[in-house]
């Protein structure tokens, strides 16, 4: 295991540094709540981000698997290769709080949190570049379009090489639902794979008063959504854990109309590898009974989402080790694993690394609501702490790396 | 029960009357089959109806009870008042035959037959004003609207005074699945009761990956569609006919967003009030148990729609009768119950009468499609029979009651 | 159609005889209530019949398809053969009466009137016998075992030759839950067909602790039992009468441990062949869909129990004629089909006939109980009622046949 | 956390002890699993334990809360009071093996080990009670009766006393799937809660023709075993584990006649207290919304039966610090929690310890079969290690104490 410098004294410039530019950091985070974009359409946001760069002399990549932007700052002294990630895309939902930030494009809005990582992410910079002269190694900043959307950025930003000779990567989510002064880590996996389903029920349609003439196809669709529940409670090893959910049944026809088609689309949650390809087999299976039982065909797809987010375990507890002096952090605490899905995953398969929480949820309760919520937003004094803890963790790595001897050193 | 004159002679001259007119009643059953207009929208084709009958001479009533037209010929003896009914809007159906008369409307065809009904009734019409003079007693041809729709027609037509004074009324369907030549006729119940509902499940949505945070619509729903099927299997009377049929079902959410509603809707068929009465009770009934089940709730509309056509059964045996003679009449037998509706069940529930089918199936099997086809057409010599019949039903009726020495005379 | 003679003072007589035995009638069926013994082991009752038939100097065949008896009564002249069937086997309930002519044998009981119809023929033979020198035609009266479990008795009686030369069979059910008096008849279709199935779902036991390394039997076999419920509600034409019900789900385990096997029985009712058919593959497509669903596999029986009963027409009018006058019955109506099935069935599929159902209700309400019942019992009198209209009924065939000049005439 | 002494050379002495006595082991083992008895039925086994100790010279308490024995070995030095627990009743199963040593009892046998552990604890206490004179502190066997059996031996154990002045315990599973030389251990929760409940629907029978006249208890009791998976599926939070199993479903009615009750029954097992009475809430809700949906009623009993097993994570760390060094002994490792219930639970609510895994896998693959396995048998040379874990972890729980200088000393 790592042991890391519990003093950490040295860290209390760049904290200092950070608390001057918290103000700036607000302001940031607002301007891009006011103009969010949707995955994948994130233009003014990435020129937003490069022009930042540009702005103080850094170089910087655009259009990195797309709208992704990548920033390099190189220490005087050798050392490892630290990429710290932050997404930028925004969601289709109507901003429903009553905030002079309020989104200003209708249907769309910040609801995840991604503003504050940008800025945070953009400021963590900032500082590591305004003392790049007593810094060991190499820092990568990584701003991830789309991750709201799969397949994600993050794929086609490691495709495009954002993770060449990275040795180690960080990346945070500020969470809404946890206190401010809370850091949240997990070893293992820690987000769910997140994959996507459909099935089509082809029937025979026909008069509502000839049921017998017909193939109903809704009648087959609902048995298959019924059936489909014994998935998780009968085939899947009750101690791993599993989610099969339908979110759109659609059989639109009159109402005296026995429906020729059906379409159902769903997710699916896991953190097994094994049990995400049982799942997508046993879907099948449910389906190919339910259409023989009732006559009907089939049509199935299954699209692979994000894998699970599996942090590295040395890692993980390095993380937490050096979460517990940053300033502002009140409790670093182990966290059970989250169902949802996040294509942080993609990094993790590829480089050493660890993705946490930032406990930062609104002080007056009545402003707390949960991500993907219409008035979702953050405490934002959250911001300096990631801001804090990413700067430590990426500065201190160097550090463990050194006195460890790692042998392969970033000239 | 009625004796009728087995001989009929005196009826040759008035088939011989419509044999003349046939080509205009295909001229005409074209233009309208050309001019499709929706339930309830039916304005031109009613002008149209309404022209016919002031052009040779005939008073006139229009807009009973909606579009309806209404037309009364006096004969010039006391006797019987006959109705006869003819239904003229169209469907939400795109023609999609390849015809010269194929429907110059996008997305709207005369899909049921009722083109024909109109064309057939307007020449009755014409034949029976053209020798009102040795006439007795009156006829009333009732031109209806909205049949395809409830509330239908029929009832704000006879709201309307449509049937003040009638003593007796017949209609036909034109019907496409059975040959020309034949006419169809059954006492009693003859077509189910057409009822609608709609079920709104109402419960909790939240994110695909944390189903214990929701009350899955979709999932309650579905389990509700299952269930239903006990109604027929399990709580109707084996010995009555029913039908529970869901034609939409629809919970439109991105695939990982769990549903917070899901809507159904459907018919229901039936011939008994009872069994009517019952299945509306035992929806509800299954519907609360499964909402309790799933913690969720529900709203619930059962809307009436046409009530059984029931035959009476002294008209239909006449009708039965006095089929056998008409010219172009191969063959005259019982038909099983049809499930479909109509609001001809209204009428029959004001005065006696009797509604029957006349076959009318292309004669090319490639053009015979079942009713609401897209590709729907009839075998237009249909119109001849489904004519010299209701206009025998109508001279004999007069017939049949002096000899009975009915009391009620029409002055 | 046959006419009758209405006055039938001819008959007095006979039914002045009948009177007159009404009361060994009584204690004859108390007797045999006493004395019940189940289907195919009808040992004792066989003979005490055979007896009954050797006492007075009749004729009779014993052991005729097993515990069948068959008496011959020839009239002086000539004329039709008239075969009457009464069935005598009783059921494996434990009579729960509290009266003096409760059954004397632990769990088998006289619940469906047998005994009442045993009592019924065998007074009619007698009365038959002691006017043979007046009487037309041939007597055939069949004693039929194993009426309530299928294959039944009358298959094999039928083998065996009960119905040589029979030109017509007549038989009667006393009815507990119509009044006395009453006498209900049906053309056509009047009992269901009868059959029963057995599936048999084989999955693969194991840990109730651990699902998903089994195929759950009882999850299976359950699901088959709601999936069948749509044969009904879905797959059968409305207008055909059908059902499909599930009596036996057997599946003991631990509770603890999951099922490898479940075992279900149930039994189908049609009146249709088709339908029938229909419904025997319909089972087994549902359950081949259902295991393919859960990975198991099925066995799967289905045994053709007794056709439905289809009246002759001629036949049926002709006993709903004659009935009116039979002194005692006050109402003969038309009864809708039953769904119970008869073996009487098979008697009809060889020579014309007609089943109907003489009302046997007792007296005080809290005496009637449905057939079947532990507490079942009948209006005795129903017996004379039922007596007096086969009696009438044979004899008047023999007229009705004379005046229509029947070439065929049994000498 | 403990810190142990890694050497361990003062150990040789006993384990050299241990090894002497391996062959008695063997044949007591197999004594015992000749002459196997099922729970709370264990006399004579009883009896053999305390007559062991008897022998030896050791006090023996019996009929400590029903058929448990208790031991007790005092120590020269003062120190802790550290208990060990064997279980040693059998199961119903009929012995399937072809071995000398095959159970004489017809279908009853040790299924599951509790032989070995007997006989492993039995010369754990010898070489313990050898020692005496050189030991601190004291040791408390626990022979318990009726594991396999809710309520289980081991509550009325404790209440009568077992665990007084206790300060920690011990126990093990021999475990057949794992290998010999592997020792697997876990923190937390390691054993499920296995609960057991009973539903009994109450319909309304009737014949299997007249569904409508009914309410069919198989139909329902079908729905709710579908409906019941919903649990699983959709309520219980996916990073839970749960199962709900249904072992028995019984409705045993003639194939015709339509069940007014139907049994199930089925277990439980969850690991966290607030997931275990979620689901006996939901069970219940299920149930109500099946029955209300089919008007029928239920009766719903929960029967807890043994709590989660929940090790103490000091004392697992110990253990599983401790058994890197014992001889025989090659692999330590985390393992995933079982499903399987255990009542080691109890003593665990009371104090401090843990309960083990040992590997004693069959060597030949082909005699290798899962506990509770008409086949099941164990590799006997996994006793020795067992007995030399739990004896190394006694002594050294001693030297750990001293040295964090625990107050708490057995005088």
């Amino acid at each position: 295991m790592f042991e890391t410098n519990k003093g950490g004294k040295e860290m209390d410039k760049f904290y200092r540094a950070l608390d001057n530019y918290f103000n700036d950091m607000v302001q940031m985070r607002r301007y891009l709540h006011m103009h969010p974009e949707l995955s994948f359409q994130e233009y003014n946001t990435a020129k937003y981000i490069a022009n930042f760069y540009k702005n103080i002399g850094i170089d910087v990549r655009t259009n990195v698997g797309g709208n992704g932007v990548v920033a390099k700052i190189k220490g005087a002294k050798p050392g490892k290769t630290v990429a710290l990630r932050a997404d930028f895309d925004a969601l289709p939902i109507q901003d429903e709080k009553d905030v002079p930030y309020k989104s200003t494009v209708p249907g769309v809005m910040h609801a995840c949190g991604h503003d504050g990582h940008t800025a945070t992410l953009l400021h963590v910079a900032k500082v590591l570049f305004e003392h790049k002269e007593e810094l060991s190694g190499e820092y990568i900043m990584i701003h991830q379009h789309a991750e709201e959307y799969a397949p994600g950025g993050a794929k086609s930003m490691i495709e495009d090489g954002c993770l060449e000779n990275v040795d180690v990567i960080f990346g945070t989510h500020l969470w809404a639902t946890e206190p401010t002064g809370k850091i949240l880590y997990r070893s293992g996996p820690v987000m769910a794979a997140a994959d996507r389903f459909k099935i089509t029920i082809l029937g025979k349609g026909g008069h509502g008063a000839h049921p017998n003439m017909t193939k109903d196809a809704i009648v087959t669709a609902a048995q298959l959504v019924v059936q489909l529940q014994q998935i998780v409670s009968r085939r899947v090893d009750p101690l791993e854990s599993a989610v099969v959910s339908i979110g759109r049944f659609s059989a639109e026809n009159a109402f005296n109309v026995i429906a020729d088609k059906a379409e159902l689309e769903g997710t699916v949650r896991t953190f097994s590898e094994e049990v995400r390809s049982q799942i997508e087999k046993e879907i099948e299976q449910v389906t190919k009974g339910v259409v023989l039982t009732n006559g009907s065909s089939y049509e199935y797809e299954f699209s692979r989402g994000y894998p699970a987010v599996v942090n590295h375990e040395e890692e993980t507890k390095f993380l937490a080790d050096i979460a517990k002096d940053v300033p502002g952090v009140e409790e670093v605490v182990e966290t059970a694993p989250s169902m949802g899905g996040e294509d942080f995953a993609y990094y993790l398969q590829h480089v050493k690394g660890t993705f946490f929480f930032t406990g930062a949820k609104p002080i007056k309760e009545e402003n707390a609501f949960p991500h993907h919520h219409p008035k979702f937003d953050i405490d934002e004094r959250a911001m300096l702490i990631a801001a804090k803890t990413l700067l430590r963790a990426s500065l201190q790595y160097q550090e463990v790396s050194k006195r460890r001897g790692d042998e392969k050193i970033t000239v």
